[in-house]
């Protein structure tokens, strides 16, 4: 019995005439996946069956999947067959300013959605599938104690109580705030008892609640340049006017001339997606400016578990007493995404209101996985976890300056880069075209990003580079598409300056 | 050794020089209470220990603690000890109109809050601790087999793979989308593929995004009046201008003087909060409505599960082809509210732009949760539980209504009310002050609402009323708290009518 499958592809090899069988059998999957009846993250039938079905040879088939694959359309797993991507080639919109790629962008019906909806569908930035070499800002997912966790959830999930399983109005879970209260303390060096903690989803949450709890339609707010794309579109459709700060070896250069802000947005521990670090001088001046404008300060501490040299910079927030400053943070980095736990620190003469907004916009969190969490960080195995990750990545990191520094150079790697975080930019010379560099690596499965789209402003220092992650890509992975990525290079007249 | 609990409260004891012992204790206590140095949901210290510490006997230390709870201020719980209340009843600050109650308003530091975060929260009515008689809208979460799901969740934590982990941008996990659309094709007569819905957190966050992705500051919006006051507050932070409509025993009747709205904010099945239930005829007006003004109609299927007799009424969605309806629904109804999870079904032409737009603001959510659910619901578990608590539901409803005709009188349950939800509405004569009453009932341990706080405008109907939930109260918790109510009801003029 042939499947749907089976016949729908017969149907289509049938009207190819031309190339070699393997090549048709190819253009027939690949028009099924682009057209969607395969598809993204659906399975390919296993090639035996498939050969069978087609009433071809299993070589055909695995030559036609090997060229899938090249080109980005499916990826194959170890132990679990082919899987159509979820990120197809044709669908890599996260380019704005590329005009190659708008089929996708096309096809959405634009016409039913609001302007700020339209806007800020305008400046998704989101990759579909974030994970493999070199997505930026993810951790090596595989390496969390998974078992460790779920067996803590199941203990907690047989003793649940009505409270933690109701709607929930104090900002999180108590415990879990206590024992972030006591890390960040310790960690971070932030001022603060757990009640000024709000357990969030993450940066993306706590920048939306903020944007609109601590501001009106045209407040201003500072953002750096290049900046955070994610925290800028979610600014921007709440309705804020944004004022782009350009950064140095520094952070952030406030623009004495920018109209006072009502808000101020900073990665001071490792300022994204640079990696300078926000300097003493500039922190203070900061900080002066808030109080005499004001102004609140958003520190987005997204990745400062991290750092593999050194002591750890201490948070902006602790600098002072009673700082203006909102802390963020996210287990995002440290645990997994799709943990979808984050938290902020408020300032004490917020907490009650903010606490009260966010239960009505939120109506609290899963209970139950932050109860979790906070016996995991209790227990210790957050900070074993943390100190396991730092050793690792630390080494994929000096792996991939390595690779860099010997088959491109030292100028490649970015002057700001401190030995921290989970991405380094590659530097590229000024002629370069980092988007195009981008796509061409994309399709031949390598996932960068081109350091020109987090610009929002003509700058004065070099904007062109690729963004690489190296905290989720193991060694020998990092060889294979480091090499790929400099043939991609070459292609784009990029060489090797020693 | 003296605790510093114990220091404070003997300084705070020899200032008390009036009254019995045991009442200087409960004062001392009761201001420690509201001073916040024993915060909500703090424990006491066992009566033992206090009195040894007081240097008085352990029964002066009971009647104290039998007065602070009395009055509200704690909570015994079995086994557990006795508890400071999250509801304290001076911070009972869910009923605006009132000017009694504004102390804890006005802790609030509002002038740090942007005008639409005052706005807010100023309109902020979530209860603190939503449990217990008659809290409305909270299912009984104590019947939900926690036990089975957990297992369900640790089998699928320990194969847990990479795309379970990281950002996801599909608009949630496949498996749980498949589920839902079958269980709603079946159960709700939506017409959908499972790629039209999106999971998102609940009812909340599903207005917050259609309302920013599909409308643009003052843009109009139709809401029921009485209606919910949740959406109506997100839809108004969002800059949406609102539109009450009154309702009647046929649901909403559009206005037709109103400007042409962007969105129609509705709950068919069952209209919050008095019951009707939306007419064909009405069904087939307002989509028309809608076509011709190309506006949107959220429909909010809350609680539509919950049917005791005939047939459930099925979706407006599924009414006709293509209609131009955002369905919602939540699982914070039927499972726990504390899962965070709920659904949207959207017309086809959204899907791909809303599903950009929400991987861009919410990255995503839970997906081992959203496994587990998926599981549990293909696995027939979700059906059975629900066909589970419809019985308990339908029993405690019945126990409630003959209560209510027994003794006060048939007058009393509201004509709207049809054999369905977690709640009913009490109906006061005109003269009764609702929100004095549910103060009152609240100090002495029972939570009702006031009807009057559902109503945006006043209205021709009759607008006093109390909502009782009786879907978490068993039946000897609901014969004790009705009794408390009765006595209330009492209190303030208003008696049985034969």
């Amino acid at each position: 019995m042939r499947s749907l499958l089976g016949d729908h592809l017969l149907q289509r090899l049938q009207q190819q005439t031309e190339g070699a069988l393997y090549h048709r059998v190819f253009r027939c999957l690949r028009d099924t996946i682009t057209d969607g009846v395969l598809a993204p993250k659906t399975r390919l039938p296993a090639s035996r069956d498939l050969a069978k079905e087609l009433q071809v040879s299993r070589n055909t088939i695995l030559n036609a999947y090997e060229q899938l694959g090249a080109q980005g359309y499916v990826q194959a797993m170890t132990g679990s067959g082919t899987w159509v991507a979820e990120t197809l080639p044709e669908n890599y919109l996260n380019v704005p300013r590329n005009e190659a790629a708008p089929k996708n962008k096309s096809s959405f019906d634009l016409k039913h959605l609001s302007q700020r909806g339209t806007a800020f569908l305008q400046h998704a930035a989101s990759s579909p599938y974030q994970w493999g070499a070199f997505v930026p800002g993810i951790p090596d997912v595989t390496e969390f104690p998974h078992a460790e966790f779920s067996k803590i959830q199941m203990r907690l999930s047989r003793q649940a109580d009505v409270s933690g399983l109701i709607y929930t109005s104090d900002g999180g879970c108590l415990e879990l705030k206590q024992a972030l209260a006591e890390y960040l303390r310790v960690a971070r060096s932030v001022r603060c008892d757990a009640d000024q903690i709000l357990i969030t989803e993450g940066i993306h949450q706590a920048v939306d609640f903020i944007s609109r709890a601590l501001c009106d339609l045209n407040d201003h707010v500072w953002i750096e340049d290049p900046g955070y794309w994610g925290a800028r579109n979610i600014l921007r459709m709440n309705g804020l006017t944004i004022h782009p700060m350009a950064v140095d070896h520094e952070g952030m250069i406030p623009d004495p001339d920018a109209p006072i802000p009502k808000l101020i947005s900073l990665t001071p521990s490792h300022q994204y997606p640079l990696g300078s670090h926000l300097s003493l001088a500039r922190r203070r001046q900061i900080l002066e400016l808030a109080r005499i404008h004001k102004s609140w300060i958003i520190e987005d501490d997204y990745d400062s578990e991290f750092r593999f040299s050194g002591q750890p910079f201490p948070s902006l927030q602790g600098l002072e007493e009673n700082t203006p400053v909102i802390y963020m943070g996210t287990f995002s980095k440290t645990i997994y995404p799709s943990l979808r736990i984050g938290y902020m620190v408020v300032p004490k003469n917020l907490v009650a209101a903010l606490r009260v907004i966010s239960a009505e916009l939120y109506r609290g969190g899963n209970m139950l996985t932050q109860r979790t969490l906070a016996e995991f960080i209790q227990e210790g195995h957050y900070a074993a976890h943390i100190r396991r990750m730092r050793l690792l990545y630390a080494k994929r990191r000096a792996f991939l300056i390595e690779l860099i520094e010997r088959y491109l150079g030292p100028d490649f790697v970015h002057e700001y880069s401190h030995e921290a975080g989970l991405h380094l930019v590659l530097k590229l010379p000024d002629y370069a075209d980092d988007v195009s560099i981008t796509q061409l690596a994309l399709v031949r499965g390598v996932k960068v990003r081109p350091l020109s789209q987090y610009f929002d402003q003509p700058s004065q220092q070099s904007t062109r580079g690729l963004l690489l992650g190296f905290a989720c890509v193991a060694e020998k992975e990092m060889l294979m598409a480091f090499s790929v990525l400099r043939q991609c290079l070459k292609e784009h007249d990029i060489f090797p300056q020693k």
